[in-house]
C-alpha cells in the first residue's frame, strides 16, 4: 500500500514501512466469497497458523514464557505464565479470548503472550471451538462455562478480561449472559478493536474498506459464510453493540486505529457504554490498522499497550 | 453525498438527512486555488456571513441571549450573556476563539452562542482580525493581548477556554506564549476539531478528503494562500501539534468526527497532551463531519456538547 507524504508524516517510520510492505488485494470484493468459503477455511487456517507460529515462538522464548494446557469445564485453556509475576498481580489473572474472525487463531496467539510478558501476570486464554465447524453460539457458551468456573477459582475483582476483534463479540455476549445469571463481574476489561456489531453497520466499513490490512469484504464474507446466525444480525447477543448495559458492567478500555475497518464499532461501543454509566476509555491511534496493537515493536502499539495497562491497573487495583 | 445502508445505520436519521442534502463538489482539487484565492476571500466571506446570519439570529432569539460589544486591550470582543447564569457559573466566563479557516467567521458565530445558552455562562468571544488582511501571527497576538487582560479581570481558575478548528491554532499558540510569559493558566479548555497542524500531515486529510463537508483541498489552499508563514510550517507556534507541553497546560477536551478532515490532528493532539501529562479527553463521534458539534438539533452534536460540558464543569469546579 502506498502512503502520501502527509500520511507518512503522522505515523512512525516503523508503521510506514509496515504499510509499504503490504500488497494491495486485487479484485477483493469479487474474490471475497470464494476465499472465505467454509470449504477453504481449513487450509486458510493452516496457512495463517504457519505464519503466526514463528512469531509466537519468538515471543515465548524472548520473554521466557511458560505455557500450560489445562481444561476448565472441559474446555481447553492455555495458561501463560511469565517468568516473574509482578507482586501486585500475584492474585490476579487475565482471561483472554483471542480474535481471528471466529474461524482462525488460537489461545496461544500473540495477544495473551504479549500481555503476560509485558504486564507480569498469568493469562488464561480460552481455546474455544472455531467456525464453521462450531456454529454460533457454541464458542460463546464455552467462554461462559469457563467464566463460571473462574469466578469460583479467583476473586472476581482479581479477574481482568481481554479480547480482540471477534473475541470481543464472545466476551461481551458472555458477560451479558453472566450478568443475567447473577455471576459476579470481572474487575475490568480490555476490548481490542471490538467486532461488537456483525450487522454490517458503520462508516469505517466503507471508508476503510481497502485501507485496512484485510479488505472489509473478506471480513464480512468470512462472518456471513462461517458464523451466521438464524436470528436478526442486530440481536444483542450476536451483535452486542445493540445490547442494553448498565453501570454494573465492568470498566472497559477500547482501542482502535483510524485506518481500522472497525473504527466505527469501537467509537459506537464507547458511547453506548458511556451513556449507560459504564467507566469506559476509548484510545484511538492515528493511521493504524485493525489489531495493530499486537505488533511488538511498532511504537504506536507499544504506546497503546502501555495506556491499556495503565487503565487495567487503575481499575483492578 | 450518498451513504450506504451500513453507513446510515450507524448515525442518526437527522445526520443522514444532513449528508444527503450536501452536494458533492466537482473538480474540487482543480478549483481549490481559484476558489480560495486572496482576491476572492471578501466575497466568499460575505456569502458565508449571509448564510450564517439567520442561524445566529434564531439562536439569539430562541435562547434570549444578550450581546454586548466591548473592547479589551483595544481588541473587539463580543460578550454573550444568557438570560439566566447558572449559580455555579456566576464567577466564571468562557473565552471563545471562533473558527473559519482564519479567513471567515465572527465572534458571534454559533459556537459562543450555543455554549452560553446551553451552559448558562457568559462567553467572551474575540473578534480577531481575519486573513489575508491580517497575516500570521497578528490574530494570535490579539488573542494574547485579550488574555493578558482577562487574567487580571477574572480569577484564572474561573476562565474556561473554547475554540474551534483554526481558532484552536490561535488558542494553543496563545497559551504556549502565555506560559512563557508566566501568565496564569485557565482552568480548562474545549478544543473543537482542532487545526493544530498546518503542515498537511495526517491520514484523515487523505482518507476524508472528499468525505467531509468541505474538500480538504479547499482547506489546505485557503490556509496556504491566505495564512502563510515565513517559517517552517511545523514551527510549534504555527502548528502547535509540534510544541512541547507539560502538565501545567490546562486540562483539555478534544472533539472530532470520524468523517472529519482533522480527525488525525485531533487524535495526534490527544496523545501529545496525554504523553506530556496533561489531563485530556478525546471524544470521537461516528460518521460526523468537521464542526458537526455546532448543529443545534443533530443528536450526535447534542450528545457531544453535553459530554464537553461535563468535562469543563469537572475541571472548572
Amino acid at each position: 500500500m502506498s502512503l502520501t507524504q502527509g500520511q507518512m508524516a503522522s505515523i512512525s517510520i516503523q508503521a510506514a514501512e509496515y504499510f509499504q510492505k503490504l500488497p494491495r488485494t486485487p479484485f477483493a470484493d469479487f474474490l471475497a466469497p470464494f476465499i472465505t468459503s467454509p470449504r477453504r477455511i481449513p487450509s486458510f487456517r493452516a496457512r495463517f497458523a504457519k505464519i503466526q507460529k514463528p512469531i509466537e515462538e519468538a515471543i515465548i522464548s524472548k520473554h521466557n514464557l511458560e505455557l500450560k494446557h489445562i481444561t476448565i469445564a472441559d474446555i481447553p485453556v492455555v495458561v501463560i505464565g511469565p517468568p516473574i509475576i509482578e507482586s501486585r498481580n500475584a492474585e490476579k489473572i487475565i482471561l483472554n479470548i483471542h480474535g481471528g474472525g471466529f474461524v482462525l487463531g488460537s489461545a496461544r496467539d500473540r495477544t495473551g503472550l504479549l500481555m503476560a510478558a509485558e504486564m507480569g501476570i498469568r493469562v488464561y486464554s480460552i481455546e474455544y471451538s472455531l467456525s464453521p465447524e462450531a456454529r454460533y453460539p457454541v464458542a460463546r457458551d464455552q467462554c461462559l462455562a469457563v467464566y463460571r468456573q473462574l469466578v469460583q477459582l479467583f476473586q472476581p475483582q482479581n479477574i481482568i478480561g481481554m479480547s480482540s476483534s471477534s473475541g470481543c463479540q464472545l466476551m461481551l455476549s458472555m458477560l451479558l449472559l453472566a450478568q443475567r445469571e447473577k455471576l459476579p463481574m470481572m474487575a475490568c476489561q480490555f476490548l481490542c478493536t471490538p467486532a461488537a456489531d456483525l450487522s454490517g453497520a458503520g462508516d469505517s466499513l466503507v471508508a476503510n474498506s481497502t485501507r485496512d490490512l484485510m479488505p472489509t469484504s473478506y471480513l464480512l464474507a468470512m462472518v456471513r459464510q462461517n458464523y451466521p446466525c438464524d436470528i436478526d444480525s442486530r440481536d444483542p447477543h450476536y451483535s452486542p453493540l445493540y445490547a442494553e448495559y448498565d453501570r454494573t458492567f465492568p470498566p472497559s478500555v477500547i482501542t482502535v486505529g483510524t485506518r481500522d475497518s472497525l473504527l466505527s464499532t469501537g467509537v459506537l461501543l464507547y458511547w453506548k457504554l458511556r451513556d449507560a454509566g459504564v467507566k469506559v476509555e476509548l484510545l484511538v491511534t492515528e493511521g493504524m490498522w485493525h489489531g495493530f496493537d499486537w505488533e511488538e515493536e511498532i511504537p504506536e502499539a507499544i504506546r497503546v499497550r502501555a495506556a491499556v495497562r495503565a487503565f487495567l491497573l487503575d481499575y483492578a487495583a
